[in-house]
């Protein structure tokens, strides 16, 4: 299950996906997102799903769906100010339609800007107030001064639908390991065109692979994608092993993971683990029901074991949710090295079983299976034979390779190998299926 | 529930009712106890109960009546060098009656001092043991020459009652929290006067206010009042959630918070954030079967969730149990203070209450009910708005405002002011008494 | 259960005992072991077993019996360059017979030295592959530098037995406690024959004494031995309710506690209650798969609390497996502290026990007793009325005495001096054995 894989490859084209994806305009619901899946379904073969604006989804409604052509505001020469055709961040995400001539005082109650960072337009959205409004800099907000202005926004908010794409992988369970990340952001790289382009090639590389666990990537809008899905799929949710909430994974901090709400689920110590032995620095964050859409797949009535393994989290970040967050700002090197974290989670997740110990009383005699050194007189063991001795001391169903891993202080390479070895004699037999999912 | 009070005036009627209680004689039986609880009655409308002498109660029996007129040691010369008339002190509390003319070596052997505080008349007591003796300075003890004295003791010790005061409000539910002082000190302020005045005072706090739990406030001597009250009331005893033994807190010491024999009920993790956030220094220690009436209430056939509140606890100020426990040693400040202290924990275990989110499948929208911001984008939410998402995340039933409290970081005021905002939107409901009797 | 005990004279004897075994060949098999136990008769009247080649046990088969008259290495001159008469560690332990003439080249694939340590003979041995070879001092090893030996090797493998010891002193119930020692190994002194010294002196030392617990002495050959006593006696494990393997008790260094795979035994607490209260250095290990013949005991299906007090560990002094474990490297004085380490173990195993308060509701009246002081006033109690006080409020049934000596910070003499007081006072019963037996 480790192939090794051409990461400076991998790198490039998940940065040309994200290039492919970054002039698109997306929001909760209509084309933008449309357009996303189907430059997607180049890489993969996603399903689109549409879901009519107006179903109940628990305390929801899918909303109606916004599409934009053209927006600006022009001063009383005809010089466009304000320009949604150079950036999809000047228009407040999900504004409403205007045509009219307004006075500057009247004009600002509608602009956003950041004055400490005021080179930059800020990303912002109104979904659940009817409202329109632009972003621009606060030095071009500053340098306003005609006595009023056309302000435009070519948009329609209507009955439709909301938008989202599923891929999944098939695995030799029904248990599921979810991996999810949010479209509908704009322009902007990391967050997150980046999860975008890393569940896109996890799902490719995983394909090749045997798989005990079935994968489902969810492509969704944020909050009303995550309840939508789940408000639909609620039954299968029973299903969901462990999952992962990707996003900002292509910028250069390091690894951060927010445990899921359960806080100690196989996911939360698979992850810690693989990070611990990655030897880099990383951090590990206890949930908070504040962030992306794990809000929503821990929520109590759900509670399921998913976290979220970012880099540098969301708002902890200068270009977070601005201009700055563009194509300069993630690098290809990056999304490479996320992917191949994220590749170790799921290749740690698979070999992470219980097995029994066939031969629990006593320990087997290795020697004559070939499995030991011969000429012996209790000197100091080899990593090899003590991973046996462990794996066979600990297999008693109710620890996982991981669990024993952590126990014995040996690497979780040499412990799994040490189970292969002792699968492949007979002294090591897997829980079935049943039992392990009873857990 | 937090009125604003006068704290100025409420130390100084706290401290004029221990000074109306300081000169009266008491002991765990008698007219000394009569006077102190007549004394409360013109501040609460407590009830007076008398326990007949030679009532079982448990391993013990109530024992006889103790009262005392007058004592004295003489001098040939007729001069009271020990005079019961100057301080009550100086009788052994309990003391059989005498009346007889001693050698100086044999009136020794009844004597008590404290040779490392030559000025202080120690506070001595023979409850168990049928004895006479008086307690004097070590100075004055040292200043004996005659060769004979003439020891009066007019006491009398016969069949009579233990008496007790009781004051119960009641609350919406029968689940009690229990108030306990000991009220069998003598001339003693700190121990125990204050104690009494705060329970007073407390009582009378409370009673304006709406409470869920009933508030029951016992003024017994100590040890064998408890006993005695355990014996008559066992089966009421399983309605007692929570509990305080009050005693020492009117000296200038710091908190200290001795917790109940469970080690972590609700009363200990309550105090224990109460104490934590008024950002004083405070004491913690781990129950002990040695110190006040806790020791009866957590017994092991009892084990109720009882602990104590004091400033500096007994046995560690150097005026304890000593004459120098004088009205000077406490001070009205200290017990304005402390009430307010006990208030505080009373409030908080009113509000710490369990809730169960109505709404626990994904995340309400609150935007809908006007409960959040509305131009968003991910943008770092106010404590306000994070404390609605941390109570509904939380609230499944297993987890009160206190724990919520904990896990988030958020003052409990505010994660109580998220809950009733969520409770007024239907967002949330309590979980009926019966459920959370159950726990 | 205290009698002083002459540990210099119990040092002397041991130390002497163990010069009479050193001379001896032992192996896992064979008259090295019935001498052996021969000698350990004339100071404990222990039963030897003899099981049969062939016999079946578990994933192993009893093991050819292994005699050896004379082995070496002689040069062309007829001078013997290795000889077993020298040292019975010349030769690897378990050899096949051989006897040829072999050029140098063919002969050093035989030879087994330490180049770091090249003064020393190291212990080597081939059970469980059919081989033979000699073990030399690496500089009698790089003087070898003729064409070619005669090698001989005059031992027989053949259809036998396997050969152990054990001796039981019963108890007023059938609970046991385990102590175990191996037995296979030739001329070494720390490693085993002060493992097996102590086991035979603590034997004796317990023979005059009360005994609550039956204990069962096995003196057996390392892994197999192990593997065969639990084979044949599997249902009479459930009996044994605490066990330690004795090892490496001889030399100098520091006591060393393996605790049970389970970790959190009553023979792992108290092990360490009594290392912690000794005031000596100490050093806890947790549990590993690798070790003496807890591997057995602790293997998951029989996971018996079983661990292994020792000074330096095994392979943790350079003297280990070597010529250089000999009577010169163990003294008598630390035989004899550490059989008087064991006893102390064994002492508080056998005072260890669960009490009820029969009177757990409130305090009994201990003064009524005259358990207690006369004249009271809530001075400081003494450690022995503390003592009581903590006995009675923790003997709800859950909790041992060394659990009430921990939760009070007293010592385990004194809390169990209480437990006696109060038991002979009727205020405390034991739990039945039937009760304790099932925790």
């Amino acid at each position: 299950m480790t192939p090794s894989h051409d990461m400076t490859r991998e790198g490039e084209v998940m940065y040309d996906l994200i290039r492919d994806l970054y002039p698109i305009c997306r929001s909760i619901t209509g084309d933008g997102v449309r357009k996303t899946l189907a430059v997607l379904r180049k890489h993969i073969p996603l399903e689109v799903h549409e879901v009519p604006s107006g179903t109940k989804v628990f305390d929801w409604t899918v909303p109606k769906e916004w599409n934009i052509r053209d927006a600006y505001v022009k001063d009383r020469k005809g010089s466009k100010v304000v320009d949604f055709g150079q950036s999809n961040l000047h228009v407040v995400n999900y504004s409403v339609p205007v045509h009219a001539t307004v006075p500057l005082e009247e004009l600002k109650k509608h602009l956003y800007s950041i004055p400490e960072k005021p080179a930059l337009i800020p990303y912002r959205t109104s979904y659940y107030k009817e409202d329109w409004g632009f972003c621009l800099s606060h030095s071009a907000l500053q340098s306003l001064s005609g006595p009023e202005y056309e302000v435009v926004i070519d948009a329609t908010l209507k009955d439709g639908h909301l938008t989202y794409g599923e891929f999944v992988l098939p695995g030799e369970t029904d248990e599921e390991i979810l991996v999810s990340c949010h479209v509908c952001h704009p322009s902007l790289c990391n967050d997150n065109l980046s999860g975008i382009a890393l569940a896109t090639y996890l799902a490719r590389s995983l394909q090749p692979l045997p798989r005990r666990y079935r994968y489902r990537f969810l492509f969704i809008p944020g909050t009303i994608g995550a309840i939508t899905w789940l408000a639909l799929h609620e039954a299968a949710t029973a299903r969901i092993k462990h999952g992962l909430v990707v996003a900002c994974v292509g910028d250069g901090g390091s690894f951060t993971y927010k445990k899921s709400r359960r806080g100690n689920a196989e996911i939360d110590r698979v992850v810690e683990h693989v990070l611990r032995a990655s030897g880099q620095p990383y951090r590990i964050r206890e949930f908070t029901p504040y962030g992306y859409d794990e809000r929503q797949y821990c929520s109590p009535g759900f509670n399921l074991a998913v976290g979220s393994l970012t880099r540098t989290p969301h708002g902890e970040f200068p270009e977070y949710h601005t201009s700055a967050d563009d194509p300069s700002f993630v690098r290809p090197e990056h999304l490479a090295a996320s992917l191949a974290m994220y590749r170790s989670v799921m290749e740690e997740l698979e070999a992470n079983r219980l097995y029994l110990n066939t031969n629990p009383k006593c320990e087997p005699q290795l020697g004559k299976r070939g499995m030991y050194r011969h000429a012996g007189g209790y000197g100091g063991g080899a990593d090899r034979e003590l991973a046996l001795l462990w794996v066979l001391n600990l297999s008693d169903g109710t620890m996982s390779l991981l669990d024993i891993a952590e126990k014995s202080g040996l690497a979780f390479q040499v412990i799994r190998a040490a189970a292969e070895d002792l699968l492949a004699h007979g002294l090591l037999r897997p829980l079935d299926p049943q039992q392990s999912n009873s857990r």
